[in-house]
């Protein structure tokens, strides 16, 4: 049975995006990113088109192993990080349905200054703000900008679970529906008896205070994740209501999203709780020998060294002086990113080697697999790599921008709409109901946000 | 000699603005504050009219004192802050001119995060941003609420000096003017030898890494300062580029005005180096009679209690317990906030009553004073206390949104133009050269930021 996909527009705040080289193109516009006219003009196409969402990926990070690979990363445009978070409403402003998701870290962020901004947005987007919770990303530079010691991957994941409690009970105790009055005659605003302070004194955390902005539609955002690490995967199940999976072989997609909605049913939730997002480059033409032209000018500008500088910048390991014959083995990585562990460990994938994935690196940038083809082809792509991992949809990657998006919306859409896999707009009005249907503006029932709604006094 | 003002508009991003009670007027728009088409409207039409800046205050704040003064706030609409930075990029696309300040506090906020936010809203609104420093406001419960100790108002003020030398050297010596070279033949988007790692190690911050934006065309955003308790008149005299201060007692202004001139010649820059701006209201009519029926109109909505309440959210202080016919005296503020001192401490202004203290509280809001008249009457108000204090300026603080400004623009602004008090529109394309001059984009060389530009390797 055919149902529409979510499709979500992957975009960093950075010169370089996200297909290495790709910026040297003359006719992509992404260097522009710090333009906001750059953004309100690819919100509104990506809008009047129909898609779920855009997609902010973030990190604070720079490379942190080796001088070389700085320089690399500066020349490759890969350097510039700019804040997408302050960009959302100029983007909100000008268009009417398209969700808008940000990247923040619960590493980085206090959960008392994040919920503040989320809550801000979800207001100004009207209903229409996600937050893709990462536990830090580039963390090595990162924790060195910020002073901090380098926290091991697990304990980012205990303070994860403090970070995303308090935020939840921020987000849904502070008020209660309804607390809004707005009765100017008898000059009462809210009422106060419905808004309740929040004690909460965790390991990491601790507060004691509300939430200062009203209610907004969603009150939590929609929530997204990223790592797939053990401890990840167990974040996901827990609270996403969708994830994001690097793209690559189907069987080792197919078993984490399996592993995932397994684990969301051990906390209660139904197994398709969770929306499944693939990081997948699309190139389409006309014809498949004009896609394949295109695929090739795009490899043109995309060398070893560049994916390995990109690599090193997400895991702090250097491929470079690794036997590139071998597989990766036990090197470990310092981050469980998604797009690290796209090689390592399902079942009946034999490990690759640091070669072939320096080589998948230079071929398919972050996500991992790129569907090349005139529109039928690449539509037969999506519907094989749908019925083979169970995913929900994608997220795409743009090689150039916004000629990605213009090829795909003239091209491709027509013919996912003619086969049932796309919808005209999406449902709802909020980013929730894009994706889980006309109605459900808030967390639903069996989510541990939910469950916080007890009232406290 | 006649020079022009600048003219700022004061807003904070709450349901109930400066003046008590206020949004119970049919024709008061600020309640739907939470709607991005209200700062864009808002924005264009201050835009048009040619003001500096849009300033917003923010604090994380309630007040702490006291459940009765929590319960008077709720139904004031004094409480249901959002966060005003996310709402600037939706102000900047629809606008080509107005400044736009926000607040942020530097016990809050961290200097790597929040050097990216404003050096993002800097390139977002090209170069017309600008940061009100503030060390906490309504500390009590931004405390309670981050789950922090209090931390005395002299060590706020440690803290602060830590924070803006890490911020001022991450805007100003993270990347040589140049770097970026984008050469796309080349494959060369910077020039690594460019960009510099900043290595901060001071008693609050530390840090060890680059500001990852690349260079906007101001830098480091304007920088301005509220305070003027002792430290804070010290702290502006050294960074502040412009300066608020409460209205009020124009001999009590005076004297602050010439104090801090005083000290920032201690540091080595010229007196004039500093913009003041005083927070005033404006109603004005056709006639001196309708504005005074518009000034009646509003006091209705403000009491005692009111005024009380936001007397407590700012400073802790509880003034119906006191003795209303003496002296506020030794009672010490947590705050050294502008508002609590306007009564405080000028030679030969007497010290105001407990009494004196909140009916002033009550009929002139947050800001102390207000100018009432027809336009010629309040335009001569301005030339005299323009004369008196030797202030630069105004933040003008609405009694109604957008009625206050539409006031100002169709009946004040004729005939402040008319006198030569305003140009046709702000100078330059950044929100510093409004201020300073055409020109002058960057921080001027006797500043201490601009002091910390050596390079760096």
């Amino acid at each position: 049975m055919t149902k529409p996909l979510t499709l979500a527009i992957f975009q960093s705040m950075m010169p370089g995006g996200t297909a290495y080289g790709s910026w040297r193109h003359p006719e992509n516009t992404a260097p522009d990113y710090l333009d906001v006219d750059h953004w309100v003009s690819l919100g509104k196409k990506l809008d009047a088109a129909g898609f779920d969402f855009l997609f902010f990926a973030d990190a604070y990070g720079s490379p942190d192993t080796d001088d070389r690979f700085f320089d690399i990363r500066i020349k490759d445009a890969g350097i510039g990080a700019a804040d997408p978070l302050v960009v959302v409403s100029a983007i909100a402003a000008a268009t009417s349905k398209l969700g808008i998701v940000v990247t923040a870290s619960t590493t980085t962020e206090k959960p008392q200054s994040l919920t503040r901004r989320y809550a801000t947005l979800d207001h100004l987007t009207k209903g229409r703000i996600g937050w893709n919770i990462v536990t830090g990303s580039g963390q090595a530079a990162s924790a060195r900008l910020f002073g901090e010691a380098m926290i091991p991957h697990d304990e980012r994941y205990l303070i994860a679970e403090d970070h995303i409690q308090l935020s939840l009970k921020l987000w849904e105790q502070s008020w209660d529906d309804g607390a809004i009055l707005l009765d100017r005659a008898a000059g009462v605003y809210a009422d106060p008896s419905k808004i309740h302070d929040i004690h909460h004194d965790g390991p990491y955390f601790k507060a004691d205070g509300f939430l200062t902005v009203p209610p907004s539609p969603q009150r939590t955002p929609l929530l997204l994740q990223a790592g797939t690490s053990g401890p990840g995967r167990d974040f996901a199940a827990k609270y996403a209501e969708a994830v994001f999976l690097a793209g690559g072989d189907a069987k080792h997609v197919a078993a984490n999203i399996a592993d995932i909605r397994e684990r969301a049913e051990r906390y209660g939730r139904p197994a398709d709780s969770i929306k499944f997002l693939v990081g997948v480059g699309f190139i389409t033409a006309p014809t498949t020998e004009e896609a394949q032209a295109k695929r090739g000018e795009m490899l043109s500008f995309s060398t070893v060294e560049s994916a390995a500088a990109f690599y090193a910048t997400l895991t702090g390991i250097d491929l470079l002086a690794l036997d590139r014959t071998k597989p990766l083995g036990d090197v470990k990585t310092e981050q469980g990113q998604s797009g690290v562990e796209r090689f390592s460990g399902a079942d009946g994938v034999p490990p690759a080697t640091v070669g072939e994935i320096l080589e998948d690196y230079r071929r398919n940038g972050v996500n991992g697999s790129i569907f090349v083809g005139d529109p039928s082809t690449v539509a037969d792509q999506i519907e094989e790599f749908i019925e083979l991992t169970g995913a929900d949809g994608f997220a795409i990657q743009p090689y150039l921008v916004p000629g990605t998006y213009d090829d795909f919306i003239e091209l491709l859409i027509p013919e996912l709409r003619s086969r049932g896999l796309m919808r005209e707009q999406p449902e709802g009005s909020t980013l929730r109901e894009h994706l889980f249907g006309e109605g459900r503006k808030r967390l639903p029932r069996e989510h541990a946000g939910a469950q916080l709604q007890t009232p406290v006094s």
